[in-house]
């Protein structure tokens, strides 16, 4: 018999969103809070982030990772797909559901998320340039465009397809990111599937950790 | 016993890109021509992609779909790893590899393609702006950042993580859509891996088929 292994995952040492629950890490420990499973974090500095040691974790150089035994995995919707497949709660199932389940998450990833991710991006690495201010509303209305699109879906559900999925915890992480941004207040059945996941105990839990973090090591920038 | 269903997918009717084999379709007939599993293909007009029998389908109102008896799907990386998950070849048997490949196909569609994406989308929508030609550089330099991490990681490898995946087939497909813009030259092991995907049977055979489409539809525009 082996002992149980406590996944390792990494987080920002100082998170750039301070504390707001924006890093990718707050996916997967949703996703480990819903299921139930124990974890530790090592917090990894902006700097060793870009260090060998770590790109052998993450060729990419980011975070989280994720640590478990032997297997060392990085992406935050290939570390939460794993999580949902060896653990109830996250995916239905049904083979069909669970399928479309799968695709949600996806679309989170490829369909939603690159545009509003365009929005942080744009305003750090253009955000002193001449023409930033005539870009943002190019920017905004292809996020309405798929926030639209979804809202249209999502009607006047609770989840997008029918019980709380890994699909949901990875599409509200996804539109969270918009929440300053007051975009989500134009599509009020969204806002609410948002507040719903807020809501989750376990989304809660995962949170206030990565608050702690936060609150602990108060950024000197 | 039940019949063997075909599967049904959606491409363009008169795709965008004049048969080069970038639309996301091409990712899902390369996977099925992997596995051996023969397919039919529906085409959807740019007006007829749009309309509630299609967003029934695809709440984002693009292609590929996919339809295989009562199941429904949508987004390229769900349907590649549908397909990929009930036939054998293209996840590894070992669990760990297996979550690996898993990793790189989210790795592809979440971290690679979003900022080679914003180079077609910034053509579209911003090719007239004023301001076009000085954010060009900016957009770049941001694949390269990606371009220049992924080499490091494949090094001298033949594919990301041992035998050809679905991890390799995304990555493949997604690195394609830089092609005419010159940027893999800079990247040697980078083309050449590109190029090992290109060269093999399923892919040929995949390619084809979607030339064949356009061959047969000469675009008006």
């Amino acid at each position: 018999m082996t002992l149980p292994l406590t996944p390792v995952i990494t987080a920002f040492e100082r998170s750039p969103d301070r504390g707001r629950g924006l890093a990718r890490d707050m996916r997967v420990r949703w996703a480990l809070e819903e299921v139930g499973q124990p974890y530790e974090v090592r917090l990894v500095s902006f700097w060793a982030m870009k260090e060998p040691a770590h790109r052998a974790l993450h060729p990419f150089g980011q975070i989280p990772t994720y640590e478990e035994g032997a297997l060392a995995l990085f992406e935050s919707g290939a570390i939460v797909f794993h999580i949902a497949e060896r653990h109830a709660g996250l995916l239905p199932d049904d083979a069909h559901a669970r399928a479309r389940a799968i695709a949600w998450i996806f679309a989170a990833l490829n369909t939603v998320e690159p545009p509003i991710l365009d929005l942080q991006t744009t305003k750090f690495l253009e955000g002193d340039k001449t023409w930033y201010e005539q870009r943002l509303p190019i920017v905004k209305d292809r996020i309405r465009d798929r926030l639209g699109e979804l809202s249209a879906r999502l009607g006047s559900a609770d989840w997008l397809d029918g019980a709380f999925s890994a699909g949901d915890l990875m599409m509200v992480a996804v539109l969270l990111r918009l929440k300053a941004s007051g975009l989500l207040d134009e599509y009020p059945n969204i806002l609410a599937y948002v507040a719903r996941g807020e809501a989750r105990p376990a989304y809660k839990r995962a949170f206030d950790a990565q608050l702690a973090v936060f609150a602990g090591k108060p950024p000197t920038g």
